[in-house]
């Protein structure tokens, strides 16, 4: 079966290398009439082979050199190779599949490296179900390495619940029994470790004593230093040119996310003024997806983010070289992977002149030919990893709950959640409410609809907050998700409890997923067995249930997209989220209540 | 003392500096009223100040931030605040002065961090030889770091006899003891490596087997896609455009080797066009010295090398990146030296704008102020690492050796040395020798001298190894050395037997030393009692010393000044060279006679 494992060391194939390099053995494969990108000077150099044994590159050549038998042969016709893709940040469980099918979507987009961070399956399951990853990742053909999940829970037991709960020790036992873990996860409480809180920099500790590098997540240009100042080197979310400027600054090396335009992902066209306004080098910078759904993971993987940096400015060997050789060498593994020098890993993608994948080998075998998947990688695919049955039963709830708040019976002031595009930052909106005879007549008066978010670890008998939504245009049903980041309770935003129960009840049965609800029916439904949080379909299948859950969210109204909506418990980023203990303020780290009186 | 140990490790003191980043406590030290030389962007920033806490940089804020008590200043005056300079490739040894010794022109330069490989010991007293200068650098007021060597012997017990000897089992184990063994040095092997020999390979194993660097050493654009292809991924040894071209695109990180321009060192000014005429990115590409001996090191350190980056065509921001984060990153140390990034040891230099270090702080503390020592680094350096009393007695003689050949009664050709200018290349000349009365007649009518190398490691009761020298110019008399690269037998090259008797038992009576003899008296001597290599006098004495030396030898005529002397015996470098098994042809690896029947 095709794995990272299919290629053996380095250290165990020179003498091999040497004897194809020099001549004295065949190649196994040898991609003639080929253009080379180089990742390494940033320039195209014409008329070049590509030596293959054993899964590695033995040489890149002139045109024409290799005149023996014994090697296979592909014909480039003049096309455009370069090194795999490496994305230096990603979650696999935003893309609701398991890290084998996560393979697939990777290999067409030309992605041959992968950096997880598995935190989310880490905030539901605890080391296990990071492990458990770390065996699917084994499993898939595709080469999947774990910055450790950082911060598990997001905040502290105060502020949420959550199924998981990581420890120093318990991070400081993944490095040093998987060697998979490279680097530590985003340090997402920026705040706590700006303050020098003794847990979050416990943690940051046990990845420096290590020599692991410490990957970030902050907003605020006011945190910067001290973040630096706290060992850590890289950051994904710099949304605009001055954060982005002083991220670099202060050593940390900077990968642009970009995503689908209309969402807060794409803020690579910000964040790459640092380069094209400011004058800063690149060699410092990569990119990202960090999150992508299954539909999306197809039309805008790291291949469409690097061809965006073209769009803003880069050249194109520049721009391949931020999707593929700078990741590499922030993860000190640029000896492996991200160019076309002797003895790296043939990864390898045939593009079109404008960075469009064609065909893909990963280590030496051909998995993507003509934009189509070869038997070969089809074969792998069919025989993915079963991850074990504790991660097909974590959604544990009570049999009764109450999803909607009592209605207030004197004036108040509600503090609410106003959703605003691009939708990463939730700003707190307090709303004086009359007294009235329904909700109904609140919601239309004031653009209001229900944000529930019911806790779903067993651990607290189902823990409810109830909260309300400004400017979310949800017109009728509801909507939920056992997706809400971080501890991945339900969050199920809607008009009506009748609607809100059906959504619940649904994703209870399915063990997890997302679906949309109307009139008392799930109109779609995409299900998340595993941890509640992925799905174990193939991607296209999973894209399929995604198309359709998208299509009714936006027929529902949603102005936030699911991916948005599942960040609203996310209780790290400004201004207001909503946990299962109720409504937090960020960066005050304070629960407030639903209504104050007015 | 002050030591690299002198700033505690950065996991430890995470806390420390998020507290002074983020203005609750106050740093050490400010340094205000400076611009900064960004080596992340490639930028100057001006109006900053550096805050520095605990030998580490806190952070680098805006000028006039810190208002408040407790910390020092030191007031830059507007000047250029950069990382202190980085050289990724030298020999401590070639500068015939211990590690601590070294520490002084080091910082003098700028210089807070070098990777050294440790050969020419190791050459003479094996791994009890490396690990004494270990001991030494840990004693150093330098960051010093192994690069182990590869390579000992240079080729192999039936080319050359050495001190040392290198098993793959060595190498390991220097690897597992030494923290600070990063990375395996220069393969300088590269025609075995090419060839798939197989303890060449057991030794790179040895090193990508623990996932550290191998560094490199070739010649010769044929040897590359093999060399590359064996795992190495560096070289300090591109001599023009062109193979640096094929280096950088076999994903071989460059250094670009400056020296002083009348010597083969200076290969920078070639090298470089892979950038300016060729277009390649400069970001996989640093600048390194390699040797440079007590004299030069003062005047061309690596300083001067970056300073000739940019009298090449480099942006000063782009040169002094080459000159320290560009090594860093090389050796996956970029989050601990080779730029001003919060968390970074505040490794730092105070530089004119035309890039001339003027003051430098080694870990926060200040070791050289308007380019003079300050008492702290004084008091260092008065204290240094005393070596082991068995590096003290290297040098054995047998109490009889014939140091001239018998002077041929018939025709012959002789199998000669042409040195030329540079010196790198020795070329292979054959020139007939008519039979004449005395060796007088032959070297005027030829242009030649003797040259001898005579074992001294008391391994073959004295092999010696006669050859003659052309183009070399010694008027009269002889000079030696005990460093003779890299098994350091003794070589001698001298106008007539009983000067060069002279000279030996000179070299003998101080246990190592290089020397020049006229008319039997010693007119200038460098006494290396440490393995025949070190002097264990301070940089300034021992530079005194070189300096009359290298006036005697040009006053001798020697047309190949000293350090180029000590490579004449340096079996890996075509076309022909002399051991103490006999004349070498390179890359052949046969030991020719020095006469052929004419």
């Amino acid at each position: 079966m095709l794995t990272r494992f299919s290629v053996k060391p380095l250290a165990s194939m020179t003498r091999q290398l040497a004897d194809v390099a020099s001549g004295r053995a065949a190649p196994d494969l040898v991609i003639r009439d080929a253009r080379v990108l180089s990742t390494y000077s940033e320039r195209i150099l014409p008329d070049r082979e590509i030596w293959v044994k054993g899964g590695r590159i033995a040489a890149v050549k002139p045109a024409g050199s290799f005149s023996g038998r014994g090697a296979a042969f592909y014909d480039a016709r003049g096309g455009l190779i370069a090194p795999g893709l490496v994305d230096p940040h990603i979650h696999i469980e935003s893309s609701m599949i398991t890290a084998c099918a996560y393979a697939e979507a990777a290999l067409l987009n030309g992605v041959t490296t992968i950096f997880c961070d598995s935190h989310e399956i880490g905030n539901v399951m605890d080391v296990a179900g990071v492990e458990a990853m770390l065996e699917d990742a084994r499993h898939a053909p595709l080469s999947i390495f774990l910055t450790v999940p950082s911060t598990i829970p997001a905040t502290s037991p105060q502020l949420e619940t959550a199924g998981g709960d990581f420890t120093p020790e318990k991070i400081a036992g993944l490095f040093d029994r998987w060697p998979e873990a490279v680097a530590l996860g985003e340090k997402m409480d920026f705040v706590s470790v700006a303050m020098g809180d003794e847990r979050a920099h416990a943690i940051l500790a046990a990845a420096l004593e290590r020599g692991r590098p410490v990957c970030g997540h902050v907003y605020g240009r006011e945190f910067v230093a001290a973040y630096a100042a706290s060992g850590v080197t890289d950051t994904h979310e710099a949304i605009d040119r001055e954060i982005a400027d002083d991220m670099l600054e202060a050593g940390i090396w900077l990968f642009l996310r970009g995503g689908p335009p209309t969402t807060p992902w794409h803020s690579l066209p910000h964040a790459i003024k640092t380069i094209t306004e400011l004058g800063a080098s690149h060699k410092r910078i990569a990119v990202c997806t960090d999150d992508r759904d299954a539909d999306d993971l197809l039309t805008f993987g790291l291949d469409w983010v690097t061809r965006q940096a073209v769009v803003a400015g880069m050249r194109k060997e520049q721009a391949w070289a931020m999707g593929s050789l700078h990741g590499a060498t922030r993860y000190h593994m640029e000896g492996e992977i991200g160019g076309l020098g002797g003895g790296r890993r043939a990864d390898l993608v045939l593009l079109t002149d404008d960075l469009e994948p064609v065909s893909t080998w990963y280590g030496g075998e051909l998995v993507v030919d003509q934009k189509a998947i070869t038997p070969v990688l089809d074969q792998a695919l069919s025989n993915r990893y079963r991850y074990p049955e504790a991660a097909y039963h974590t959604v544990k709830l009570p049999e009764q709950v109450v999803l909607t708040p009592a209605l207030p019976t004197k004036p108040v002031t509600a503090n609410t959640i106003r959703t605003e595009l691009p939708g990463i930052i939730l700003v707190h909106e307090k709303i004086r409410l009359e007294p009235a005879n329904d909700w109904q007549t609140h919601f239309e008066r004031h653009g209001l609809c229900f944000v529930t978010v019911i806790e779903r670890h067993g651990k607290s008998a189902g823990n409810v907050a109830h909260g309300l939504l400004s400017n979310f245009a949800l017109r009728s049903g509801a909507v939920a998700s056992s997706v809400g980041h971080d501890s991945h309770n339900i969050i199920i935003a809607g008009t009506n409890e009748a609607d809100m129960q059906v959504a619940l009840r649904a994703i209870e049965a399915h063990q997890g997923g997302a679906c949309v609800v109307q009139n008392g029916k799930v109109t779609a439904m995409v299900p998340l067995p595993i941890a509640g949080l992925i799905s174990d379909k193939r991607v296209h299948a999973v894209a399929e249930e995604v198309k359709l859950l998208k299509a009714e969210w936006d027929k529902a109204g949603c102005t936030i997209p699911y991916m948005g909506f599942n960040l609203i418990p996310l209780s790290v980023i400004p201004e207001i989220r909503i946990t299962d203990k109720g409504l937090v303020t960020v960066p005050a780290m304070d629960i407030v209540p639903l209504f104050d009186a007015a």
